[in-house]
């Protein structure tokens, strides 16, 4: 558990207030849980950006009728089989699947596997969202 | 499986040029797949926008060994549990968890979870991952 | 001038230290301002999500060569001159021009003014720049 | 001029209708217009991402009351003249001004730029529009 430091910030009035109905809004606790999200998510952009090691998730929705595309995704997850950590499967509709695809390793890795798996012919939506290990942001 | 159209796009030769060389990068195989992904995306991030049933992911970077976290990310489930499908756990490393829920309903629903699973004081980051359906992209 | 009000932050040794370092990489004076920053970000996201009263900029690409655009530029932008407050005008080289509108109203006006000089025949790229009026994150 | 490429694509019929719904309301004039946007969007993406040679607008909010921040923006804006091309200063109300600043450049010399202008006391808010200088994306 790392240990807590105190400090003191100075904000224009009007803007604290907004912050707060923000805050509210948003159902945080207090003031220094909504900075401390603030200063992490800044923090993730940067690990992405400079290419540190990262986790994530990537989401594949899909038509599983079509079975070539099962057995393309899982090719190429097993390409990628350094990087990947699980996968949750699941049924939308008769037709629709969502895969989600937890990842970890080199921004850099990471993106070419969501690149892979979008390009697979068939699979309608792919997206990376950016997590962390969270090493960084403790 | 729907129906295919086939019709004709006019493109300028350096622009398709350099349209090409990004997507054998992206292992795209022709240009209507990677055509329909650039579409696919506008549309999702129409039904977003727009409100609808909407599919996606919520990652949470959080330490496990602050249980109090643990069991007040399984209260906000449960009172969202209209919106979850399932819920993935990763173990990171000694102290880190990565989590993974698959939700799915209203977009405003959704991103109301994603925003009362952030603000529990310990979870160290949690992104909101837009994903579809499947139904309006088929 | 807007009355100042002090209060306190808890944070994570580790977490600070990391926050000051990217601080310092971004030339920040002090926390305080750094916070601020993030706060407005929110703040202003929130206004343009609400379909608030914002200010934007919006830049176009496109070959000056090719006059049809640019009549059809300013007729467009005589259709929204409500919301348009000046346009800046960049030769970038013999072909492309970089135009820059200022504008301000509601969120919705401005996104459609952007979406109309977009949808333009020989505009190479529109983005939409969202900034704010200041009324708000004072 | 360049020369015009023609080439066919193939799409599910539904994903096209809804293609289309959505080009009508962004005002597109045909489907090549709109595809050729969403390509060179993607485009533009990468040149920043690539850190090539690019065009992009900051603007900046503060409040010109604060003699203090428009000596600084100055100070800060001869610094980085070389990428600088011109400046569009807009009064929004008695107290704010939007400042646009035309900027050409390596990616991250812009960025730089934009860092440096965040940072100054007392500006309300920030942000970088990523254009191009048209060439890679004619």
């Amino acid at each position: 558990m790392s240990e807590l430091v105190r400090f003191g910030v100075s904000l224009e009035k009007p803007l604290l207030d907004r912050f707060d109905v923000l805050n509210r809004a948003k159902q945080y606790i207090n003031r220094s849980e909504a900075l401390r999200d603030l200063i992490r998510r800044e923090l993730v952009e940067r690990e992405w950006h400079e290419g540190r090691d990262v986790a994530g998730a990537i989401t594949l929705v899909y038509d599983h009728h079509k079975r070539d595309i099962m057995s393309r995704a899982i090719d190429t997850q097993h390409e990628f089989q350094e990087v990947i950590i699980s996968t949750q499967h699941i049924h939308l509709d008769h037709h629709n699947c969502l895969e989600i695809v937890a990842a970890r390793g080199k921004a850099e890795e990471v993106q070419k596997l969501a690149d892979a798996l979008r390009s697979i012919k068939g699979v309608r939506h792919a997206t990376l969202c950016m997590a962390s290990t969270g090493r960084e942001i403790g």
